[in-house]
């Protein structure tokens, strides 16, 4: 008998490997942080476990990475919607945002972890202010994160001039170089919020400690005008003369992208993480996705923060985009479930430089595993998983959550932080908010 | 003391009224199938109840109105997908629907009343094959439900020729003329399969019993083209030439609307039916829902059937909604979330011309009534009731679901329906559609 620390059984295995293997019914023995063993249910008897997940019937599937978000922002989460752009941003959430510090942040943040871990998050690329807060969070939730703080040409709220931003980003890494859970990111905020030397200082910190690079870039028809006005080129194109295009490089948004943008993407192997949710709700536009997956560019999917969507699901986040662009090109064969799955996926782990250790379900790899609780009227009957998790499958539908072999959620209780705590300090922080922005937090 | 039979506490009530009154707290009070009482916390100590449920500062809404779903095709869900319009329909669904009988469309409506009432939709417009037996189906669930047989000029699996389906739709109208849950419509297919006659007998029936007229309107590009090639005008043109627009009218759908459609409706106050998810999925375009709007036409929501969706879930279809045409119309405050909210309340109401009824949260009316949890994380904290339940609430947050003063769902669990049993019957047809349609049911 071999013996493992976890063992899944009874599951619709979905793989995510590059055959797309499906095991149904299927196993999955985790030892220590890593998957040990996987396939048909009847190799799972030469394993014994000290803890055995019977999935019964529903699917397994690796965690889902999103790509892009701004985790602390759940504390705004319906501060304010529906307003023009500026009147947002100027009246809204830039107000609130200089509320923020350290310990607001760690809140929000620490709220954003339970939330994704109860809808089948393990793995999140963050940019925001006071990002040691945010690896502190990830951290004590147990979930993956690839954090970084927002460098821009402005004094920051929290590292003041950029010089310390770049320090504080380098302490960062220092902080966390062996942390098993968090990777930490260099991320410019966008071409627009950057001079051409913070962008080339950024790059270069992230090249010289091979570290993500990621940035806003082509999110709406007004940076695109902002930077034509200023360098006469497209965001993309300012970019590549600055030689930050390579593939260490993910884009968020790519709403506005020219048949030229989307060369030069493809040609230096740049991912892209697209924010459908955030991008409809703000009025931005809708990103040339199907265009970009033709050219064999790498496309996550992103929630954006809960400011502008106002959730962080990303199972309801996959059926938006596979609805979305077939409407937009008018064919309903586009982005089809399967397509959806893998950007949910694999693609965005690929997207986050970490591939060889999350995004499939394959002997070696890291355990990040959610299995989906099928017994449900609204996922009756069952033809085919995948369409499952793009067109019906909520994130409260996530039964079990593992993370770097750590089971995260089980049955729906969180195990690593206490919910209570967690949304009674969110709700205290709302309430000191509401009291230092009237006209921010109410109609 | 006044007494009523269940006293609900402790809620932030939306009425959805006129005046679009909240009450938080508030309580509501029902006595029989109908609200008793209305109004802030303090005035509920006059009253006693047999039940009581402490909202627990959750939000407390009118039951959800889905204006168009075609129900029993939650026995197709995720059958097949992502496939171009005419193989879905000829290779996939017709060959699917030709294995229907009664028996079936009732199992696969019970599903789809489990499902809706699980995620607080409380009345819904249906428009299948074999509709005696979704009446049935609503009747044993305790949903309210308006239905009709759907009639086309080709031989029905039903009934066989069009005489038959105008009996069997009159028939349907003596048998639940007094049911208060059931209410039968008259539903000619759409005007590329119903022909002048078929048409103006349908409207001259709907008239006589003062039912509701339904119709698949202006659909698809498809349909468009169809309808200028036989009669030389638009559909809705067409209509209005046969004289079938007037109040009783609602059109499902209105994707492909001209300036001059538009006028028609507005004019006759005829009633559109949005179907923004189903739309999507098919790639048939995104209707001109602000236009409507703007000038006054009553628009509900409706998911459509689970084919093509592929889920009943209208807290869904609202994020959906706001989100979709924001993107489309590039402005971030056309739809807000009130306006959504009520589309799929009090205006769904009014399309199916029950409002005086249902669709508020008002004295005298239908206790038709749900509660949101919403003491969790994905809704922490609340600022605005109405923006969390269009982009943050998903059916699952759905504590308890009220129907005509009768309590058919609390705590997640159904009363009225064996939940089990339910998806039991449904596997059981599905794997018996699989071998019957070996082509259809797998990859």
């Amino acid at each position: 008998m071999k013996h493992a620390d976890i063992l899944i059984t009874n599951g619709w295995i979905l793989t995510m490997d590059a055959q797309r293997r499906e095991f149904n019914p299927g196993f999955l023995a985790v030892s220590g942080s890593n998957i040990a063993a996987i396939g048909p249910m009847a190799e799972a008897s030469a394993w014994t476990a000290a803890q055995t997940i019977d999935a019964g019937g529903g699917i397994v599937l690796p965690g889902l990475v999103n790509t892009h978000t701004h985790a602390a922002m759940t504390c705004f989460r319906g501060m304010a919607d529906d307003l023009p752009l500026m009147d947002w941003l100027q009246n809204h959430i830039f107000p609130a945002e200089a509320q923020l510090n350290h310990e607001r942040v760690k809140t929000g943040t620490l709220l954003a972890c339970a939330e994704m871990i109860l809808s089948g998050t393990t793995c999140f690329c963050d940019m925001y202010l006071f990002e040691e807060a945010v690896a502190e969070a990830a951290h004590q939730a147990g979930i993956r994160a690839v954090v970084g703080e927002v460098l821009y040409d402005f004094p920051s709220p929290n590292y003041g001039p950029i010089e310390a931003g770049f320090a504080y980003t380098e302490k960062m890494m220092a902080t966390w170089r062996d942390n098993p859970l968090i990777t930490v990111a260099v991320e410019p905020h966008s071409p627009y919020l950057c001079a051409p030397d913070l962008l080339r200082r950024a790059a270069d910190i992230a090249r010289r400690n091979d570290s993500p690079l990621v940035i806003h870039l082509a999110e709406t028809r007004s940076e695109v005008d902002t930077i034509r006005e200023r360098y006469g080129v497209t965001p993309v194109r300012h970019l590549a003369d600055l030689g930050l295009l390579y593939p260490g490089l993910m884009a968020c948004h790519g709403v506005m992208l020219t048949e030229e943008d989307m060369d030069l993407l493809q040609t230096h192997d740049v991912k892209v993480a697209h924010n459908a949710e955030s991008n409809m709700k703000l009025a931005s536009g809708i990103a040339p996705v199907p265009q970009l997956l033709d050219r064999g560019i790498c496309v996550g999917l992103g929630t954006d923060g809960c400011a502008s969507n106002n959730n962080l699901d990303l199972l309801s986040e996959m059926d938006t985009v596979a609805k979305l662009h077939k409407v937009n090109t008018l064919d309903p064969t586009v982005l089809d479930a399967e397509t959806v799955l893998a950007m949910a996926t694999i693609e965005g782990a690929r997207a986050l430089g970490l591939a060889d250790r999350i995004g499939s379900l394959e002997t070696g790899k890291a355990a990040d595993i959610i299995i989906i609780d099928t017994c449900k009227p609204h996922l009756t009957p069952l033809y085919h998983p995948a369409s499952h998790l793009v067109y019906a499958v909520r994130g409260g539908d996530v039964q079990t959550t593992i993370i770097n072999g750590q089971v995260v959620m089980h049955n729906r209780e969180l195990l690593t932080l206490d919910r209570e705590n967690v949304m009674r300090d969110v709700h205290q922080l709302a309430a000191a908010l509401r009291e230092q922005l009237p006209g921010a937090a109410a109609h």
